[in-house]
């Protein structure tokens, strides 16, 4: 533990006097800073002098007492800092009047009435939302400080602050020690009303948990929520989200308690976990809907900005990446990052266009050690092909039974999807906001990813605790070639008696084409049938298949685990053949093409059976239904063609793979064979010996390591 | 009839020598052209020296034959226009050699063998595309004229363009003379042509119609296929298509002929047809889907490029919204009203960033007393709300059978929608990106509209001969207030024995809030079934009543008319009272309100049933089913509230309609109350007399005029 020695010196969270002084001097040389200033002197301003509500809770989110204390706190911390920059006393006196009205109303509150989640809150229908409340009104409390009457800082200090903390820390005891992100939130928001208000214990425990022994508290979350690497275990839609209290808080301990280097900690975690954060978004900015996530929030939003503006000032000579976007936020926070990155913005010539994308692989767990998730990356801006490959452990209660997903994004769109979460976050008819029923009974089960369902259970049997136990292991990967990234995992624990091994060959063949070859096997002693869906999204252009498609009527495709929200469009049973389905996505033509060995069913759906209350998007499938113990299902998502519906022109819309053919299928070896445009791909796997260095032969190939790959006879490079 | 007098100067169709030195010296001088003249160069350069293919005709649209001979028509333009800007033999060379090898083609060719049109081609499917090789190839030939021997010339018209000539004009010999947009290109390609081989005979065809009496031909095309103030009768899909041939043998005549005044002609009726084409856009530049169209299309097309280019210099002192456009486009012809245009973007300061639009009717048929189609427009930019009412004529063999119907459109997107027509063009897995027969089943049929249908039967039976004989007709409209724009229309021949009318008032409230109010009659002695359809682009987030929803199965909607394609996804019935149902569409809450007097059964409905191909888009859609005789109907299209799932915030989320009441509904007035904001909105319209200057007292109202409006007893400015 470190020594704690609390100062007297206000403001300290959010800047302090030095900083603000500066901020000040800067305020009308940069231009995003100038119009940063102008937005928030713009809102508070429309505020000054006027009666600002704090209304007794009673609606969920999206409703009006949720919006209007959501709304007080970015006054309050908003009015804070211009109290600090101008000098202007009507602002300190808002936020004062503000505390007082919190001062007079916190002390009365009990549960919300809206309260259905397993950490209720007091002012918000759950806890999160009070932390959140804590971590600004802390900041806006100290901005205005030295603003206060000793009699009114012990006002607010015992009536507006002490019933949350006391509630948060010893009510909810068990959550504010959470290694979650409500956790961090919980510490964050303690730990600054603690600095502000020259707590001592509120600090300690907000630090080291509501014990001080230091097992939890926000020195072990930054132990336990991350990799080593910076991986975020609930994934990144999460990341964006507990990176708002992680930096903000650091960012206070930063000032106020500089000999704890916060910012250096566990080799500078927190910078690690900001880049693997923006590393894990599509060309639009938008997060990877990895496990529960929204797909609008991107690197736009406010916490992001708040990471980048810390981390630019906090880590110098730092990632040109971070100008980057925060070129595209276009906003910046009034303190010395901010103003500071204001300053690059106007003075950096050439900013990219778009932020520096590569491939990239992260490790799951606190040591690294629990899987992980790959982003394979071919091409570049406009032209960037993103596959995504997740073999990590559960992620925590936002995980979902996805192991060995893939997902594919091309030229910035979502191709092979995640459904992302059921959730229409803030709108109040949509269960205010919260976590939609199909969330759970749909979007977080096994069918709804582009992975294998066995049996129509899903992974683990969606029982959470079971899957938090195991998590996916990674083979190998080969990522230094371009042309032949190369990544397999296996995962032996989701299905009892069922091993499953997936391995990935994003290729770039020498005329340009991109193909994302999959080899899915499946190991076991009984027989099983094995569901591969494929999530996509665009228009259904053709199939090589003969299907019966629904007419009249249509049936769902089952009762449970998922199925249950599929409707089944149309069936077609093969036998031996190459099963193609081609789609288009905005201007590009998307072949999935799968050998058949045997028979196989194959069904077209899409979700919004059983959906009562209109709660899911309609989205289609392809389903590929096998029959077997060991499978060797060889699959080939290809990028190809070129429509433009503008000028009417139609290029290359067939798939040009014409024959798959495996060579061999067993315990040691697949080698499989691909006709693209009349020349042959070749690939040899290993499937039990991943050494790089071991010498193998097999059906007069010989080579070296756990695979081999040539296109025309020739290695791609 | 004019005098023809043709002269033997070349080049004369596209531009003429002393244009073409003036660009010459223009290219390095302003951007936008120098990048076009680039783009031109890197194509051409391409195939400089290379063997290009004239493949044997084969395959239909998509296809590769179908692409080579569209690409050389291109290739073999654009080549002749550099071989006047370079003066590099090679250029007319590559030209020459194509022509030959047409020549050779020509002469062998019958009937495509994928011609499956009433007017089949020989080169292409269609005669259509025929007609656009003509086009080009005309303007090649004439740009290349100088440059080729006496016997060449004489090879080349008699072997490529004399079997093609013929084969239009005489074995197609109705369909050249059509009035139609087909017929356009037609006369514009042996106009052109004749006019690049000095063949009067040519030229007189297509000016006057095959049979030279003025008939048909391309001034009775430009008469008879515009309103008076320039609606194109099939829809502004198709005048962004028709333009370009316009636009081009105008161009060519007015340098040959121009004595004909052509751009004069019938009061600059192509200046008027242009400027009516681009106030029938979105804020995003996509041509609105009325009848057969494809929503892609947008005003940065080559058509309309080719359009703007020549107007700039045709309609000096012109419009300066085509700088607007232009400056979308980013490229120019290289002619003279490219490079001027060029000039200008490159000179002028505060070119807006959206294009001017404003309520504007415009009158369908050639005495523009053939209905019509209103734009409603409210706002400006990115908040821009546009209503479209369509009461025209059929609209030739691509109009749909949707009388009264309405579109809506807000913060550039589309809200009340338009299906458009269901085609995927040149993609050849959709059969060579023809119209798919569920163009005529479903997307032409009035129940994939917004606007009642009878007895589950579509107007006029869906027989298209029936449907050209009548129009709708408008009663009267009132744009001039921003406020309160109104526009009343009548449909009596849809239906035998029912007539309908429609009236929309577009509002524009005090605190800014956009109302769509919506009063459709019906008058019949005899009960019938109306079903008045919503079709909506959005996420359903509420209803004000209670429905059943399909579970594990779902059922069509019908067996004809459209009605087989639609799922029933949910149904209700209710009882005199307000249904409501509120979705959001981006960042927007819509809500549609209507009045159920006595019962009403509710359906949501979604596309898709009975589609064994994929052909269709899946999308949702509210209907109201109501018997009775005379009915009133009000609705209320609400936009409201602010979603934005980056910040988390939602604002306004319910609809602030509370009730609808009517106070009086008989033949002779409606008299509505609408409560919103709990305030009143008052509507009186009269049904029968719509003088402007008759006064009426009902209700203890008194008012002149056909409607009267008041909210919170204030009139609307």
């Amino acid at each position: 533990m470190f020594p704690v020695c609390l100062q007297a010196q206000h403001p300290v969270t959010f800047f302090n006097q030095a900083e603000s002084n500066a901020v000040k001097k800067d305020l009308a040389r940069f231009p995003v800073l100038r119009t940063s200033y102008g937005e928030i002197r713009k809102e508070v301003d429309a505020w000054l002098g006027k009666d600002v509500d704090v209304p007794v809770p009673k609606d969920p989110a999206g409703g009006y007492t949720h919006d209007q204390h959501k709304a007080n706190y970015t006054l309050m911390f908003n009015a804070g800092i211009l109290y600090n920059l101008t000098g202007n006393p009507r602002y300190a006196e808002m936020v004062r009047t503000l505390f007082l009205k919190y001062a007079t109303l916190n002390p009365t509150l009990k549960m919300h009435p809206q309260a259905t989640s397993s950490s209720p809150g007091h002012l918000f229908w759950q806890a999160l939302n009070d932390a959140n409340w804590l971590v600004y009104t802390g900041m806006a409390y100290d901005l205005i400080y030295n603003s206060l009457s000793p009699a009114d800082r012990k006002t607010i200090e015992a009536g507006a602050f002490k019933p949350e903390v006391d509630f948060i820390t010893k009510d909810l005891k068990s959550w504010f020690n959470l290694i979650h992100n409500h956790g961090v939130w919980a510490c964050a928001g303690v730990g600054i009303v603690g600095l502000a208000t020259n707590n001592k214990d509120y600090v300690d425990m907000a630090l080291y948990g509501s014990d001080k022994s230091g097992k939890s508290g926000f020195l072990a979350q930054m132990n336990g929520l991350f990799s080593p690497d910076g991986y975020y275990t609930e994934g990144p839609y999460y990341v964006r989200y507990a990176i708002l209290p992680f930096y903000l808080f650091a960012n206070a301990l930063q000032h106020a308690r500089p000999e704890l280097g916060i910012f250096n900690y566990r080799g500078e975690i927190l910078r690690k976990a900001l880049l693997a954060g923006l590393q894990q978004t599509n060309t639009d900015g938008a997060f990877f809907p990895i496990n529960d996530a929204m797909k609008e929030k991107d690197y736009t939003s406010n916490e992001l900005v708040t990471a980048i503006d810390i981390a630019w000032e906090m880590y110098k000579g730092q990632d040109k990446g971070l100008l980057v976007v925060a070129k595209k936020q276009g906003h910046v926070l009034l303190n010395k990052g901010g103003a500071s990155l204001a300053a690059a913005l106007a003075t950096t010539k050439n900013i990219p266009a778009g932020y520096p994308y590569k491939t990239v692989e992260y490790m799951d767990g606190v040591k690294g050690d629990e899987g992980g998730v790959s982003f394979l990356r071919s091409g570049s801006n406009d032209d960037l092909t993103t596959v995504i490959y997740k073999y990590t452990s559960h992620g925590l209660s936002h995980g979902h039974f996805d192991k060995l997903n893939i997902s594919l994004y091309d030229k910035g769109h979502e191709i092979l999807t995640d459904y992302g979460s059921v959730r229409f976050v803030g709108v109040e008819q949509k269960w205010g906001g919260r976590y939609l029923a199909e969330n759970k009974t749909y979007a977080s089960q096994t069918i709804a990813h582009s992975t294998i369902v066995v049996d129509e259970r899903s992974q683990f049997d969606a029982n959470e605790p079971a899957s938090e136990k195991y998590h996916s292991e990674k083979l190998f990967s080969a990522i230094s070639n371009p042309a032949l990234q190369v990544i397999a995992a296996k995962e032996d624990h989701a299905y009892d008696g069922v091993q499953l091994q997936r391995t990935l060959y994003l290729l770039r063949l020498p005329n340009g084409k991109k193909l994302l070859t999959d080899i899915f096997l499946t190991r076991s002693s009984q027989e099983h049938q094995y569901d591969l869906p494929f999530q996509f999204d665009g228009q259904l252009i053709s199939t090589s298949f003969k299907y019966k498609a629904a007419a009249n009527s249509q049936e769902a495709m089952g009762k449970k685990n998922g199925y249950q929200f599929l409707w089944k469009e149309a069936e077609a049973t093969v036998n031996d053949t190459l099963a193609q389905l081609t789609f288009l996505n905005n201007r590009t033509y998307y072949s999935i093409s799968s050998l058949v060995q045997n028979k196989a069913s194959i069904f077209l759906t899409r979700t919004g059976a059983n959906d009562p209350d209109f709660n899911l998007r309609h989205e289609p499938a392809l389903i590929f239904r096998r029959t077997g113990k060991d499978l060797s299902i060889v699959n080939v998502v290809e990028i190809h063609g070129d429509f433009d519906p503008v000028a009417e022109f139609s290029t290359n819309s067939h798939s040009s793979i014409s024959s798959i053919q495996l060579l061999q299928q067993d315990e040691e070896f697949t080698i499989a064979t691909i006709t693209v445009d009349n020349k042959k791909l070749l690939i040899a796997q290993c499937n039990n010996n991943v050494s790089a260095t071991v010498t193998h032969s097999a059906k007069g190939i010989n080579w070296t390591g756990p695979f081999y790959v040539t296109y025309d006879n020739q290695p791609l490079h």
